[in-house]
């Protein structure tokens, strides 16, 4: 037995995102270096090679295995999936399936992770539906949207286990203690919204939760609750609306503060805009988290760069130490 | 037959909003003022002929007419409007249907305005289910946003309508020509996104609308659509997000910009984060109307100016002129 099976090992693919394999190798060497942990990179061999040949790190902590074919993000998930056995993403994922590695984490096609990490890692017995979590930004740090786009068309149920897994998740990777879990509702009051939601309120009302009842959508960016909950459309649509509308604001503030007798000189804006960036910065979380399967899997955004793949990784260090696959299963 | 009776009249809630009676009569003074059109005000005749007072205008085209009740924001909408017979919303109301008036403006209890609205006013014939629309600023200006809170659970078959009917009054009220429809989808490509909007899409594909396909919520604050579809939970969960979203970047913006040692005079943003305020300004449009009923009934915003009420009697006054009743029913 050598040193890397005792440890835990993470699988990354190295040629999901767009900036891959640069970035995807980067972060496995930061991240070797910064934490106990093995990462596999998966994918070309030679031109993750090339890469890796740059960096200083323990030599024993990162291994390469082969995979010739990517998966592009244009393609049917499903049929990527079962037709390109040979692609990183699948290869990644059947690795996990065997116990060769703990976690995966993946840059690549949202749509392929997803359909691969139900088809070949598999759900936890017990849970309806995998579900999706990803950190928004607020103005008190940022609160965990569950589901963020995995599920559509959901049972009241279902949205009960996305706030016990996300409760769950929030607590032990990123330490909120009892962290609240409110429901995305168009209104405040109980009776407020469509079936779905009525309906999930009084499961969630009864479960063992710090429920705090419905948030309205205007309230999230304030902080106002750890995790939300809702149904993946919904989720999905707060999610990237967030991100046309920050920039559509940002971009009419920088046209506006630089414009007129008023004009401020745009260098002088540097600065400041970089520090606002920094603060809606998906990067410093480091990718979405599938959680309810047999293994963490973290789907990292597609324009991630070297720190947000090591704090991916660190989510798979945090969820394994933590044994939260161990303790959704005692949740639910 | 007097001058009033041949004209456009317009009841206006002078009891609802944050300001009211004083923006309220304000903004139906400058309506008469600027239009050609009668206004009824709708309250407690006391306190609005103290306000009226001040201005000067054509005394023959305002005229109060008392109302004791007020029907508040935290009432049951449904209790309220069969109980408070007396109150400025359902005297309003009645007006219209009486034909008393050619449409209703309130600034009142959405939930009290839409029931209302349905058990006074009525549906028009043909209509599954009256919209609720709301203008939504984007970067080339707005983009009509159907349902924004008025129904949820909805069939795809309400969902096509509300695409015919968020069309009609774009073009005839805004003066779009041929305006492009939308469906709000958590994919681009015509298979994604759930039962609900897949079959919504084929109705809207086959419609004589002119009809672009899905769009991303991301894209949305870009202006790609001039209409786009939804139904009421996820645009009022749009619409509320996008209030508390936009709050939350300026602050921190503005905190960024006067802090550290590139720090910006506060006093220097004034005038730029006035005219940001002013490019996402909901008193330009005046309140969200709620079309499919048999007249024209406006949700003014519940802190409406009188700026915002005066836009809110212009666009029942275009609804008027265009026939926008006439035009739904032949397009449905």
């Amino acid at each position: 037995m050598n040193e890397m099976e005792k440890e835990m090992v993470v699988a990354l693919d190295a040629m999901g995102g767009d900036f891959a394999p640069m970035e995807p190798v980067k972060g496995a060497v930061d991240a070797v270096n910064e934490m106990q942990v093995c990462v596999k990179l998966i994918g070309q061999e030679d031109r993750i090679r090339k890469e890796l040949e740059q960096y200083t790190y323990p030599q024993d902590r990162i291994e390469i295995v082969h995979a010739e074919e990517i998966i592009g993000t244009d393609e049917s998930p499903t049929m990527a999936i079962r037709r390109k056995k040979n692609s990183s993403m699948v290869v990644g994922m059947q690795m996990v399936k065997n116990g060769e590695a703990d976690a995966f984490v993946s840059a690549g096609s949202t749509g392929a992770l997803l359909t691969g990490s139900l088809l070949i890692v598999g759900r936890l017995p017990g849970v309806e539906r995998p579900v999706l979590g990803t950190c928004l930004p607020t103005k008190k740090g940022f609160t965990f949207l569950v589901d963020s786009g995995a599920n559509v068309d959901c049972k009241a149920k279902y949205l009960e286990q996305f706030g016990k897994m996300g409760s769950v998740y929030v607590e032990n990777v990123f330490g909120v203690k009892n962290p609240s879990v409110a429901l995305v509702n168009i209104g405040a009051e109980k009776e407020k919204g469509d079936t779905l939601t009525k309906e999930a309120y009084e499961l969630l009302e009864a479960s063992d939760l710090h429920f705090t009842g419905n948030i309205e959508p205007r309230n999230i960016p304030f902080g106002e609750a750890d995790v939300v909950v809702c149904d993946g459309f919904v989720g999905n649509t707060i999610l990237k609306f967030a991100e046309g509308l920050s920039k559509t604001i940002i971009d009419v503030i920088k046209t506006e503060i630089t414009k007129g007798w008023y004009q401020i000189p745009a260098a002088m804006l540097l600065t400041p805009f970089r520090n606002v960036k920094k603060y809606f910065d998906a990067d410093e979380v480091g990718g979405a988290p599938f959680i309810g399967l047999k293994a963490l899997v973290v789907k990292a955004h597609g324009s991630s760069n070297a720190k947000a793949f090591k704090n991916a990784i660190r989510q798979c260090v945090l969820f394994k130490q933590a044994d939260i696959v161990g303790k959704i299963q005692d949740k639910l």
